[in-house]
């Protein structure tokens, strides 16, 4: 299977290797564009001056914004919000990981909206004018934001972490080049590889699930399963990184066409209060807890997903579980612990309110109903 | 399988039962609507006043043009197109097969654009002015024409069968819903599903095939392998139908995806000089002596597409011709022949040659180059 292909959905997608230098020839919606990325990696391995350039021998200008956080803050979108206003820029490229594409989205809503961004957020006000079109250049095989709608902001005086967007989001261009993950480390290549198989899965067994975004799940789902520990193992497989890009964008547009569910609601309760929690680790503390409970509860589906890791004739539910313990291992992420992050056992209530409200939709879209002390419950016997 | 489901891609796609309905709130390009349509099942059944009625509630005007035929020819393009700038339109709305959705992304075209259509699309000319928007609403399982980029159209003087298009011609709006197929007669329920069989196969086997275009290709052979010969034996069956609807639509994305093949290009010859051969019975008719040629020089190809329709274990690409004759047993196509369309066994060289000058980019889509003598065997081969 050829991991390379152009998709339109609406977002214009270049994919494969090499593909940043589409930009030289790729249709651009502006003049003058402001790159938003995390001023760490990105800036190290020359991807930004990469896109400087290539950017300039078009003539088109750029400013760069390298101070987004991995779990980017309302007041950075403003700031940055600010700056796009002020220097003029009429389209942004976010370059990075998910947090360095969210800001962006998030910032071409804030640059022509005024006030602060989080009031758009949390409902208090109505945007009222177009938002600025953005490019996306994912340098990470995780979260899928160059193929989907949403984007995911965090307020750090009331810990929210609140996901957000709609079609205004979707990127017009996204340029997905495995050559630019391949420096990813290994932890980190796992924990980004994990939240895409969690996007894919959630959005398998949501309520919204369609026949399309099904098969979405499925081939992630499998294309994880069978390269996400080689990639973690040997970042320089290029077949490994690749296939991880492909389960990456796929498992985009399984969030752009389903939902998400109560998992991610659950893990984002947990790195709101905790900052320096990486997503995909949030994740995989609770997924075990998670889907065994669901499991039982749904074992058509979870028999489906059994049978693209590694159980081909899976008439058991638990399967999945096994595989997921088994990738779980196989990724070296065993021995992450909440109370590593700083997690008090004591807090775990809180968590579960926290998670209850603030995810309410994620919630909604799960195929059963999860109450408080199911939340809390699969916290606890996650804890450790 | 939950057949309904939402896309976006990049046309906005609302799909399943009852769902004509959205039309009552869905965002629509325009204030002043020409409706492209066939005039005879679409106004007979109601659908063209349905949508009429629909538009009114809206203060949306609309114009009829309903003089559609099954291979829609330049000069009807062109009448259409003087209707829309004396009528001051906005936009188009197809409704019924595969030639009213057509017809409507050409006239969007030559209605902004002035002289003969055909000149743009034999390229005389290059279109200056932006197109119109189109809202397609397919009253057939068939074409995919709703979920992509392209459209075919006929000159009948010169004998060509030109399929052409572009990203300005994915419909801004597509509706598919199964119950305006309800009463589709048996034999062209058949033709037109097989025309969506051949749209995934040849998307498959040619060399543009991605990862995305493969995984809507095998979902919609083995929605087709599955369902088609229920909906042709049963009209009434809404399961049947809506599995076929949703494999027309799948087969449509592979189209804008992937790419049709020589096949298409071999029938294309058949209609352009016998336009009253259905294009799905011309495919039906050159299809088995097809693929056996091809099945010979890529079995891993046809060993996946026939594990999808009744061989799961399959390791013989022959297992897919066998699937093949099949199906057009159960659906009772068997019988076609070519003579009975009028064509003469002494006109198949002229065939070979029309099919070969005007399907350049179709043969160019194939993973074996054919020469005339593969192509003059393969009708010859099918003949009767």
């Amino acid at each position: 299977m050829a991991f390379k292909f152009n998709y339109y959905i609406p977002t214009r997608l270049f994919f494969g290797k090499g593909s940043l230098n589409r930009l030289q020839k790729a249709k651009l919606p502006g003049k003058k564009a402001m790159i938003v990325t995390g001023g760490t990696s990105t800036t190290k391995l020359g991807y930004v001056d990469r896109v400087v350039s290539l950017l300039k021998e078009r003539d088109i200008e750029t400013v760069v914004y390298n101070k987004v956080q991995p779990n980017p803050s309302h007041v950075q979108i403003n700031e940055g919000a600010a700056i796009i206003r002020a220097e003029g820029c009429d389209f942004l490229v976010g370059i990075g990981g998910g947090s360095s594409i969210d800001s962006a989205k998030a910032m071409s809503m804030a640059a022509t909206n005024e006030g602060d961004v989080w009031d758009y957020i949390s409902g208090k006000a109505r945007m009222k004018n177009p938002t600025l079109p953005v490019v996306a250049i994912p340098t990470t095989a995780g979260t899928g934001t160059e193929a989907d709608q949403w984007f995911v902001v965090t307020n750090e005086e009331t810990n929210e972490k609140i996901g957000w967007g709609g079609d205004k989001f979707y990127p017009v261009l996204s340029i997905v080049d495995p050559d630019l993950m391949m420096s990813v480390p290994p932890a980190y290549t796992a924990y980004q590889g994990m939240d895409a198989f969690y996007h894919a899965v959630e959005g398998y067994i949501a309520k919204v699930a369609s026949p399309v975004s099904e098969m979405f799940s499925l081939k992630a789902i499998e294309l994880i399963g069978q390269y996400l520990p080689t990639a973690v193992a040997d970042g320089s497989n290029e077949e490994a990184r690749a296939a991880m890009a492909t389960a990456s964008t796929l498992a985009g547009m399984v969030e752009a066409l389903s939902s998400t569910t109560s998992e991610h609601a659950m893990e984002h309760a947990l790195s709101a209060f905790h900052p320096n929690l990486t997503h995909g680790a949030g994740l995989i503390m609770i997924s075990e807890e998670y889907h065994k409970l669901f499991a039982q509860n749904m074992p058509e589906r979870y028999i489906e997903m059994a049978k693209v890791l590694g159980y081909p004739d899976s008439k058991d539910p638990m399967n999945f579980v096994k595989a997921l313990s088994d990738l779980i291992d196989k990724t070296g992420t065993r021995d992450l612990k909440m109370s590593e992050f700083g997690i008090a056992e004591n807090e775990l209530e809180a968590l579960a309110d926290n998670a209850l409200a603030t995810g309410m939709a994620m919630f909604k879209a799960d195929r059963i109903e999860l109450t408080k002390e199911d939340v809390l419950g699969i916290y606890q016997r996650s804890y450790k």
